[in-house]
């Protein structure tokens, strides 16, 4: 562990700022661009903007530019280390965008954690860019500011902790039901964690056709009245747990065709995966350490198991998202990122891998072939492009 | 003119976006360094910079990144076109940011008007930079946001429109001071336009040695008591025109040693400049169209002459201060743009040219020759690291 430290500590050291910007126009060999680069001829396009702000997806890199912009609430799993620091993600998450998506991301941190604030100060400088990733930004805040932010901002918010995940995790469900020929209707589903992942990816079950869905986060079943529940939790309280059970979460698993867990490490015993329904399907996605170990999960029976986890079969990771739906929206110029696009990537992303190669270690593709970003692209852009 | 707007348009068309975002990691020949450059690797820098937020420097590109930030209401000569309609001119300088100082610069452009919201915006952005560059901010808000900005942010702050105006005009007098053997404590000033630019050369130079200074703005010579001023110009107006003359900028200029112009077209006559002290320099810097051609001014006896073109001898650009400033700033990992620096970069600017080799047509180096910046950057950074 500590020789992986040094290293991931070394790598940044030498990188020294993951990202750089450079220019497209070579001022060294063409000095002579300089009147049209800066003054005076930078004043045309300048002039065409401010008659009509459309153009400037025409005369700036708005058309392909977008913020990845986090509070530093909830960075990666380790919680609210404060916006600076969590600047390494935001450059690594703008790496991502710009190698799987070709899209010119910015990091940004924001130094405040109070959500009118926020919501505000992204706003004054969304027309700087194309579209506004949200990232790291903690439950139940991020909600609000991704609610307030599209009812007022021009161009696509989209919060990834929440979609990126839901999309990826909906495209593995639905691939794993086909190899275990089992129907969402009819499946009973449990999530543990309801934070912005599990409460966005349930959401989003529930839009594909899931009827039976079961929360459980540190207080144990979610149910419809219960007290101290979040303004999130207490929403999805209403159309889950149709049961109204009550107890634990190894009470929900019993029967269950689906587990995902959004929560924390070793939460999970082989015993509860042994009291789920014939052809469980599990997924572990807490990361670095999972709720049940690959290793368990499989002794306990489970026939499909995804994790977060690049060393085992399945990982089911939001790279496989992000880089795709903002190219798609930004080639549509698309001002939101609407339903109909996030039903779009996540059929794009499931049907990615034909029928005939689906089989228990293979529900998802990797998110290192470059050509499943550029699919997911295509047919989130037709669909912004129907409306 | 249309044949130049047409060209400065298509060459906007085709660059499609001055500035691109590109990865200093090469994930599609190394797809194994994303467990570094992202999860679970970049976690490590995280909370190393938790710890000590000074490791940002190390661990990012803050050491080497600046936003370029306006709100559109100066933008060039073109007044309040609004804040994305001043992004062509952001990209503009980012570009010049790279290629003269090889500095990192973020193009952003502020929705409001409003001096509390700017300054509160800016700061609360502050933490994902090494630097802020204010361009384009009306005055007298500018004055403002920057003081009140240098007082809330731990990174340099400067503002391009006024002190890099102001640190190359003053290089460029102290070397035109030379040619004419006069002393610049016993020259009389006269600057028009009481404006951003106008009123941080007024001071610089009020620094360097200057005692007989005259503002002249619209309503004429500026006096102490006059009513109408903004509160920047009352400011100056307690320290200049120490004679309390009334009228216009011709009765000002009657005898004048240096005359500065940074207002606009065509206001100032042969006769005016025909009026000034023997062996004259005059800077009649706006731009396109200067306060009075090259040519008349020459034909009415001014012995040096500067113009903010570059079709003219003695082309006197902010261009050649900003790389330079902010890349000794970041280079000393400064935590403000101080005096020291600000007057290190004048006498790194005007020293640059050896004394033998100056004379009327030579008094300031060219933009374009690329020494300059890296002369200037280790003088600031010298200076800085002096304190």
């Amino acid at each position: 562990m500590e020789d992986k430290k040094k290293k991931a500590l070394d790598k940044h050291h030498t990188w020294h700022g993951k990202l750089e910007i450079k220019p497209r126009v070579d001022l060294i060999k063409h000095p002579e661009e300089l009147v049209y680069a800066y003054t005076p001829g930078v004043a045309d396009p300048c002039l065409e903007i401010e008659k009509d702000e459309e153009k400037s997806y025409e005369y700036t890199d708005r058309w392909n530019s977008i913020a990845v912009i986090t509070d530093g609430t909830a960075v990666l799993g380790l919680g609210d280390i404060g916006p600076v620091a969590g600047m390494p993600v935001m450059e690594g998450k703008c790496v991502l965008f710009k190698t799987y998506g070709d899209i010119d991301a910015v990091p940004l941190c924001i130094k405040t954690k109070d959500v009118d604030e926020l919501v505000r100060t992204i706003y004054l400088i969304s027309g700087s860019f194309g579209g506004i990733n949200l990232e790291d930004i903690s439950a139940p805040r991020c909600f609000e500011v991704e609610r307030r932010l599209k009812e007022i901002c021009d161009i696509p918010i989209f919060h990834d902790d929440q979609h990126g995940t839901a999309i990826v995790v909906a495209a593995s469900v639905i691939n794993a039901l086909k190899v275990v020929k089992k129907d969402i209707k009819e499946i009973k589903c449990v999530i543990n964690g309801a934070g912005a992942a599990g409460i966005s990816i349930g959401k989003l079950l529930l839009k594909l056709g899931l009827k039976n869905l079961t929360y459980c986060d540190k207080m144990g079943i979610i149910y419809e009245g219960e007290e101290g529940l979040n303004s999130a939790q207490e929403e999805i309280s209403h159309f889950t747990n149709l049961e109204r059970l009550h107890g634990a979460l190894k009470d929900a698993l019993v029967g269950a065709d689906l587990f995902i867990g959004v929560s924390g490490p070793n939460l999970v015993s082989v015993d509860m995966i042994k009291s789920m329904n014939k052809d469980a399907i599990c997924f572990p996605m807490a990361n670095p350490v999972p709720e049940i170990s690959y290793e368990d999960c499989l002794k306990a029976g489970a026939r499909i198991i995804g994790t977060g986890r690049s060393d085992y079969p399945n990982q089911i990771n939001n790279l496989l998202v992000f880089p795709g739906i903002f190219r798609g929206a930004l080639d549509a110029r698309s001002k939101v990122i609407s339903d109909e696009m996030i039903i779009a990537a996540v059929y794009a992303l499931s049907s990615y891998i034909k029928d005939e190669d689906l089989n228990e270690h293979n529900i998802i593709p990797k998110a290192t072939d470059v050509n499943v970003h550029k699919f997911i692209a295509r047919r989130v852009k037709e669909a912004a492009l129907k409306k």
